[in-house]
């Protein structure tokens, strides 16, 4: 159960309810998922997150938006926060990820946590040439 | 400074040197990079190690190799390991990343970053519609 | 289900209820929180973590115990520790935490987290000036 | 040395520079430090994060500007993220943290990540009350 | 639930099947838990993991099994992981760890992230002595 | 540099001189690393710190100090706490610890963060029989 209740559109102040109405048009979906209801409970916060994520994820930068939904899977396997993986593997699933494009980028995200322990295991220093 | 000395080609045993071989044979290249060569003060994980990143990394997949690489930085970078982001980050460059890419990358892992400890701060519930 | 059962009041040793008893003085309550009834398992351990936590959330410091609170609830949210965020946020409230200082404690944690994932990604090195 | 070169304010685009202005006029100094300098790398990045963090930290709010600066070590020490440590620690000292304030604090997030470890150990459910 | 479903042994292609039967020919046991069956869902996953798992954990080596349980629960600990936790507590169960063992375990793994957690907050450089 | 500077024992309060004086005491040594001049900084956290790490390391218990060094030096590269990795390697060297032993804790402490990743990734829920 959240720390702070959700906060329903019918119940949102005018504030939190140009927010949510800027979600679903942006998502072209009339739903919200529950990570927006809860920070409505801080309506700053909800929208300057929204603002700053719209901004980062949307379409026409120098990344495609699959590639920049599955580097949010890795930081959040990394992070171990489960709604970020459930919900964005939602969204990666639903911009084209395939059943072995899941099972590889998992693969990657093993083996990098594998790595990244023996590096700071062994305390390896950079190469110059990384440098 | 790291914790075991690395181990030069020179001084390698034959089954170290093996595993060196492939790697530049692997790499097309005449240079290891020092993880390879700290982690070759235990052969069996050197060995271990190699083949699973070889396997994992290999072009052909369901993945570009440059995707994959990103997701490593995207990992090393939530997990603090200075050592692989400058590696995964070289690489990923030689793979063809460019500035605008690298800024973007950031920018997506930051804001994962920001989102992740704010889903976990409030304890939000994963939504019915993502599982 | 925790790795090992709580040990309830009742079923206590003399050592462990000594324990216990003095959680209850020092909190004015009659209840013990789960916490500590499966620390119990380990009674040195319970012992030495009660009176450490004691000791570092006493008020009359150099902090108010609110301060301290929040600050908890920062680490437990960047550790994604659930019970340690929901018994801090607890706790906080009992001591004063109105939902606007939640509010905005959780966006000074989610924006922590995100320019600290700045800094690790592009590996920005300590200023002088901050020496 | 940082994953990409810092930019200095007399080699930075006019976008770069407002926000530099803003730094400087915000914080009332004519000093920007590195880590500013190495977002500006990305421009979109340094904009949407110094307006954030200035929301985010801005006195009038809730939560008095030196509680939010603990908050942030508490955070940066969790995520083992030196220059944030670093760069807080100074600010934190700015806004009247003393010597006692600064080790009390660290007592407090010393403690706070044993006993999240010792939950997250032995697994322990969250209590009714707590919810 | 999982993001990917489990694959009974039944269900499984003979590549599957092949690591399924090793997996409990090691183990001599008849079970398979869902650890394996959620990996079979990406096979080079599954087949490079087990065989990296069983050398990791072969008795025979420098460590005794038992010991090398101990540090796997470690590490769970520490990255908060539940799965592991559980599963890893049960093996060493059923090598020989008693509950004072368990109780001891867990109370170096609290102090321990207590004093990293110290370290990290003061920035404190290594000692000539250790390097 | 540390945030706090180390204090010398010939600097130190008597309050701290007795806890460097039990140090080397139970250390059989004249030598007192810094880590503890750091904390002297805050003789209660200093004092406090000193008497659980005794208590927590100290030998007759459940295992063996050289099984507590090796999970101590496990948690601290998960924590990626250099200092903590350099100086309980040490420890664990002067214990009898084996560069054998250590690649192999090494290899289990890469090994469990791969899989750990892989839970989280794929969040797998606990087997009825583990619990």
């Amino acid at each position: 159960m959240p720390i702070a209740r959700p906060i329903q559109p019918e119940d949102a102040s005018p504030e939190v309810r140009a927010v949510f109405d800027d979600i679903m048009a942006t998502r072209k979906t009339d739903w919200i998922n529950d990570f927006w209801k809860v920070l409505a409970h801080h309506p700053p916060t909800l929208k300057r997150t929204w603002e700053s994520l719209k901004q980062v994820m949307a379409p026409g930068g120098a990344l495609d938006p699959l590639t920049k939904e599955m580097i949010y899977i890795a930081v959040s396997v990394t992070n171990g926060c489960e709604y970020c993986i459930a919900s964005h593997t939602a969204s990666a699933r639903a911009k084209g990820m395939t059943e072995p494009m899941l099972g590889e980028l998992m693969g990657v995200i093993g083996m990098a946590n594998e790595t990244n322990a023996l590096v700071k295991a062994y305390q390896v220093e950079v190469d110059e040439r990384f440098r």
